[in-house]
């Protein structure tokens, strides 16, 4: 890039459309960031992307000790060997709290970030839900305007993170440790029904435990309700093992089977729809409130209506009719 | 109440405040309601309301089959016995998908509800959470208007909902049942943190078990960071058995004690205040979003913008940039 400064919104988009990894870098820092001028030049590079590229983007989430990053890493080393270019992002809702992030670790996935059609972000560090959510969706369209084959984007699972990629995919794989009981994990129910796919990893320990929680969750996934979207045989469950590489081509092979299936049947179309749609949604609650941070009479007026709000002399709906100005 | 109308919110706010049951459980499916006139004279009464009464706000949460709702049905009729007036309200994100409510089903807690000094409020159908809990905050301010010495508010512990039943109430109580192996249960690190009070219910099915439990609790909890508003001896965890009361009396005089300290230390008031600002701060949102939804101009734009959102012709964050005139 040069001296280039990609200060321009329709430079910095042209640059990643051509695939320049620190132009995407760069990108991706610009709509993570909250400050105002940040954020409108952000709207005016999602605006100036390409919309002719379809990357499969997949959601991939589960519990803790499962070995979601070995199975990514181990998948991505994979993709990346047949010619394919892979993007890997995070969300972590937790990150604010706790101080790290999901992929913050320098030493995870070592692998995959040496391989040179592998890109790898990491959570961006603090905010609640709402604002990951939002930038994750437009490091996701970077991502695909960038001509990534495959945007792969891991979640913990922390609240509503699970939902919230479901929501932001094309393809969802919860990835599960073998369990030595009869729970299920504590895997939320609206996580099951966002499920496409379940991975039972670390098979290579005890395949006994793995196909019998592979039957378990069958045995689930049969109760829930049929998805139009779902061809026959979906949602699946499969074992693989990411250390030793067992049913990764498998499990790969089944997300690229239903991925196409859902394209052809339109149903890619319409589920990417919806997903726009809810952006959208969400889009103008978030910018509707920067615009109420934003006002300066709510600015002066807030001081005083919080100090009685606190103090228990009025009470919070009335405050905020009055901080509304009505 | 007769033939009077409660329509006008002042006489609503004086009926209520006389201890009036008819018209509490009016002036609650008042501020259930989303109907924009209702929301109006919602905040009036609010706004109405006496402010010099503090009842104690028990929060209460737990596992499925942690055995809550037996739990509270006890400690409501131990109080009641004893000659208190007490409140139980439900927060239920949940029961819009499930069709159900936590305290839905009429068989649930029959004897509190025959308690002539005992109110029970199921959770409104439907909602997402942030409505569900900023009517749950209303409810809870009208019942202690109503004079209640106790208001439990109850909640399933499913996405945010502990966390958001913890911020409006002035103690917070996890029940659980036993475990049988060295798992946590599956108890989030926040609503841990949340905790002021651990309950291990149905000890009297394996005493050993259920102190097994409260001491690996107990362990847990001496991991969290000290919070100024504890005593010594807070976080406590305790054995109870709901069905037969054991340790029930010794339960509530935990909270009793943990409730008076805070008072006396100008904790409750410290802790109120925030809960107050948060509230503020949500009700803001809320409101802001409704004028959002009600501006006409708004309205008039959206379904073309939305179609070309949807078609992924316009992306979302420059739709609604538009939508919101700029």
């Amino acid at each position: 890039m040069g001296g280039m400064t990609l200060h321009d919104p329709d430079e910095l988009a042209f640059a990643v459309a051509r695939g320049d990894r620190r132009a995407l870098a760069r990108a991706i820092t610009l709509v993570e960031s909250a400050r105002a001028d940040h954020r409108a030049r952000a709207e005016a590079l999602l605006a100036a992307l390409p919309r002719d590229r379809t990357a499969l983007r997949l959601g991939l989430s589960g519990t803790p000790g499962a070995g979601k990053s070995t199975l990514i890493e181990a998948l991505g080393v994979m993709l990346t060997g047949r010619g394919m270019r892979v993007a890997v992002l995070a969300v972590d809702p937790s990150s604010a709290r706790s101080g790290g992030s999901i992929l913050g670790d320098k030493t995870r996935m070592e692998r995959l970030s040496r391989e040179p059609s592998a890109f790898i972000r990491p959570s961006p560090a603090g905010g609640q839900l709402g604002g990951v959510a939002r930038r994750t969706r437009e490091a996701i369209a970077l991502c695909e305007a960038a001509g990534f084959d495959v945007v792969i984007v891991e979640t913990v699972g922390v609240g509503q993170s699970e939902t919230v990629v479901a929501d932001m995919t094309d393809v969802f794989a919860l990835v599960l440790a073998p369990h030595g009981g009869d729970d299920l994990q504590g895997v939320k129910r609206g996580v099951m029904e966002a499920a496409d796919l379940i991975l039972v990893n670390k098979a290579d320990r005890d395949p006994g435990a793995a196909n019998r929680t592979k039957g378990d969750y069958a045995a689930a996934l049969r109760l829930m309700r049929h998805r139009p979207q779902d061809p026959q045989g979906f949602p699946a469950v499969m074992t693989v093992s990411a250390l030793e590489g067992a049913g990764l081509a498998e499990a790969w092979d089944a997300v690229e089977r239903l991925f196409a299936w859902r394209r052809e049947a339109g149903h890619l179309e319409r589920l990417r729809g919806e997903q726009r749609l809810r952006w959208f949604e969400e889009e103008l609650v978030a910018q509707a409130l920067q615009r109420l941070h934003a006002d300066p009479r709510l600015a002066a007026e807030l001081p005083g209506l919080r100090g009685e709000v606190e103090a228990g002399r009025m009470s919070a709906p009335e405050a905020a009719r009055r901080a509304l100005g009505a």
